[in-house]
């Protein structure tokens, strides 16, 4: 069959003929139709520090998508051949502390499809049963593809109250742009959306965001807020400048999630920003499993708006370059591939 | 009245005579009996950085303490005359969001007995009524008087659950080691803690910690878990090193609670140390207002041994510099000092 | 000036002259511009049983209201004469540990106004500047004088997560309806409201009800949801029938906020319905102070309607006796009297 | 193979020849040593309305047990033969929105080990890999047969803080002594045990109540108290008088764990007892997979007083009669049956 893999330790990925995966005892083979392009997906593209020191060529990419149950292992009892399906792309080990106590999206010993194992850029893709997830009819499958990304999104909002409160969303690419509409449909009571990127910034006003700015600006911020500061923070961007200025807009007492990853190090001044401050911080992985795969189930039937804003590009699979060049030169933010004209 | 006054914009503290304070109509004047040296007071008496830029000499220090109540504004009626009583050194505005939602421990506003107002290093001190705790009968003077530092190490223990969870407690002076006894009394699994000082390593294992070390060595500590790191890390050095060092301790999924404070800037791995672990991490200031302080009263009459082996000099009040010269060459940790043969 | 009085042991109310308050140190006195009628007020008119027990004659009653600050005592800050308010029927002791641990709404020795001591139904009342509360002007005084039914259903509400789950809402008289209002706004992914009276069933629609029974019948409630029974159920009719109904709607694993208050005993078998179930059970009293009052304020600012639909009468004082019988009737929901023209 | 069968529709159990079980392709084998005698062991003995409408002779009964892996599946990867476990005897239907939530303690779908399946009075029996706990070698045989009623215990006492707080323990069976223990290991302030059998009461100052009674005296708690009523209630009776008892006995804000399965009907006063009260209920279910398998290894591996004192008879499998009786007449509590010696 057709797929996009990483052939070689370089920049680039490539279509490249590979074999049709087969399904184990307990797994589930699925005709995949339509897949999201994911910020990983890029960094595997432009072969950067962490990528390299990751990804082993050569292998199949991608980790959102949706499909059609083709196959089941003898033990599958979830689903059946002609299901519609996507999955959870983080398998965790089953056996650890986390994966036996409901945390299994940061279990040490993880296995992420597509940066791992063989991924879903593909016409074909095989998932462990334990990590399908059966998809709503509601849901078309445009979305249904990015329950992925959605589930970073629905996670990070979902990590403290929103109802009622007052967030600063620091980055909107398609997850900050994700959660700025939970948000909006979660009864925040004011949404503050940080963007460089103006064509995204344009999104953001119709995610619902209240104030969109460029850059973060503390005494502007503060002075939209009721209490000398946000109650929240929402960190999407991983840029460290903008991370050390978003905790100069949080009130005492504040949360803070964080999910954008910075390269290297972050310097803030802990004591005055932090520790006097009474902050709590939480990092933010994945996605709870199948926690948030509930709530984005429930949010997605009812709110097309939660995503379709953010899909700027749909394109036949054999056009993912030109979706990996949107995305770096800003044109671009979610870009949905179509996979059912792909060799099988 | 005499007291230890700071008196001018250098170094040191000196006895005084100052005018004894009278009590507004909300107040309480208490004839102080003991008093603790907090390493807030060390650094007024260093004039540091921090000292230098809050302090407005000349003016009384001092916040921890235990006395008799000798007068008692007219709109007071929680206490009167001749109980004995301690009191917490932060006062709340009153009228902020953090004040009137039970958070004055973070109010913006607060003003700090003996740093921002007249302090409790003399035979009489003044209070708001707000702040008054009485004191049960089954808890001595020497351990009453030392609530303030007792509540900021129950504050930072009781910020996650710890029964059953193997915890790592990074420094050792007074407060560290009153968290030491407070975990081992509250069940956890396993207490290790860090401190340079061979002194108070000994007084940790007397308060009840497994393993003590000299400083940090995450292989070691992770060999000594059962979940390739601890449940749970109290922050109580405010070394920047050691705090790095703290994070790779850790399991996914940890918490970690932070009293100590760092001088400058923390430079840490945020994306390895934080996001992708699933940390949930809680900057911990003064105590709880007065949840901290019933928890203290409960834990302190029955276990004296929670307090009595981090002090390790009592001496009357005109001796307080041999009490810092004590705590500045590590022969000391918590010093007492008796009042009641001040002139008043 | 002119109050309405619970005069004697006796069925009714009545309109008296009584003597204006004087506000203390610590006080502030309102000049009442508008008042709601509450459930407990009628129960003060009808004299039942509670009403009985409780009520001591002769007193001036009610507790919801809106006004301009009168004049202040000389120990008050927060606010001075020309200001807004509303403010807290339920005044703490401000001793005991609920007081002392940001709980005041459930201290144990709690005053509550127009009940225990004068309430707002006159021209002028006093309250303790603790209890006032400050009034958004985007907020119109027909909704600002509802703060405290408001907030009983805001405090329901957020008693438990809501965004994106699955909510029976029993009872819809006011508090029931704004807490239908509040759900919806909140991000609630089903609200299922249950009242015998068609006309607020039609007014639970306008709140965003999306199905509206008559009264509970579980196995058509469990076919709307997902999970064989909703995630959360709020009791606010205080009907025992309507509650052990109620209990057999819910999943395993689900929370119950209990508001209304049913006479006598209720009886269901604890195991089946609740311990197997691991179902959480919150009881429910006034609202937190002050929680409840900021996240009212931010909702009532950007929601009018989450009120406005509740009120069906608008009368002016002298004609309080309409509208408790269009309570009492069931052709009214909320009544706001005015109290503009009452001889001061 | 001997076993311990329910073979008729009628009182007793009898031991019989049934057939050694064979694993599947994710199963264990396990050549059992120790199991221990439940009540609900004793309901199915006696054949009470429960039992009859639940078991379907005939079968193998029991549920509490440690062994040694004989035999492992295919697909089983976490232990081998010749591992020393014990098991969790809930098997969740692995599908359900509990099961994939890291609730499966509540699924809907659950089977029982010794109660819908043969269960494990047999020198054999066979789990689902995912249902195996490895035992930490630290725990004995006798204590380790009883992670299932120990697991009980923890989770009633985890299901909210208890560090510092005063707590009453309603009902000294097994279970609820081995509550007192952990309470008692985990800093609770107070310890108030109620039990009608003054045996149990015996066993119960062992384990570190601080005050047994045989019944609830409210005024006598409530004195005993320092906030009028105790701050937690662990309901481990069932018996409905008591609950209603103890629901007098407890602070405003205070939290209550049910456990106890009482028959029928409970009547209680909520608007008093409940909802003014503002308490936290919290229905009780077996264990939390696995929270409570390692909450439970690690006290268990510290501390062996949680449990040997509560192990009052240790006998051959084929006296388990005997067993049955001493529970019945009160002269036992935990029961420990040996089955090194049973025809295999």
């Amino acid at each position: 069959m057709q797929a996009i893999i990483k052939a070689r330790s370089e920049v680039g990925l490539e279509l490249a003929d590979v074999p049709r995966p087969n399904p184990g005892p307990r797994d589930v083979l699925i005709r995949v139709q339509k897949t999201g392009i994911c910020g990983t997906d890029r960094h595997i593209y432009e072969w950067d520090a962490w990528a390299a020191s990751r990804i082993k060529p050569p292998m199949v990419v991608g980790h959102e998508f949706v499909g059609i149950v083709a196959d089941v292992g003898v033990g599958v009892k979830m689903v059946q051949p002609g299901d519609r399906v996507s999955g959870e792309g983080h398998i965790g080990c089953g056996y650890c502390y986390a994966c036996r106590t409901g945390q299994s999206h940061i279990c040490e010993k993880v296995d992420i499809l597509g940066v791992d194992i063989n991924g879903c850029f593909a016409p074909y893709v095989v998932l462990p049963e334990s990590n399908i997830w059966k998809v709503d009819p509601a849901i078309p499958d445009d979305h249904a593809c990015l329950f992925d990304p959605f589930g970073n999104a629905m996670h990070t909002v979902m990590a403290q109250p929103i109802s009622g409160r007052q967030v600063l969303v620091v980055g909107c690419g398609s997850i900050g742009l994700m959660a700025v509409g939970i948000l909006h449909v979660g009864g925040a009571d004011l949404i503050i959306a940080i963007e460089p990127n103006p064509f995204k910034r344009e999104i953001a006003k119709k995610m619902g965001a209240d104030v969109v700015m460029e850059e973060i600006d503390p005494k502007e911020i503060k002075a939209l807020t009721d209490r000398d500061g946000v109650d929240v923070v929402l960190e999407m961007s991983g840029n460290p400048k903008a991370i050390v200025k978003a905790f100069d807009c949080i009130r005492n007492g504040g949360d803070v999630a964080l999910l954008g990853i910075p390269p290297g190090e972050v310097c803030i001044t802990w004591a005055k920003q932090i520790i006097f401050r009474g902050l709590t911080i939480r990092g933010i992985n994945g996605r709870r499993m199948y926690e948030t795969w509930y709530q984005s189930e429930r949010f997605l039937r009812h709110y097309p708006e939660l995503i379709e804003p953010v899909i700027t590009h749909r394109l036949p699979f054999d056009r993912f370059e030109d979706g990996i060049k949107a995305m770096q030169d800003g044109t671009g933010c979610k870009v949905v591939l179509d996979w059912t004209n792909a060799k099988e």
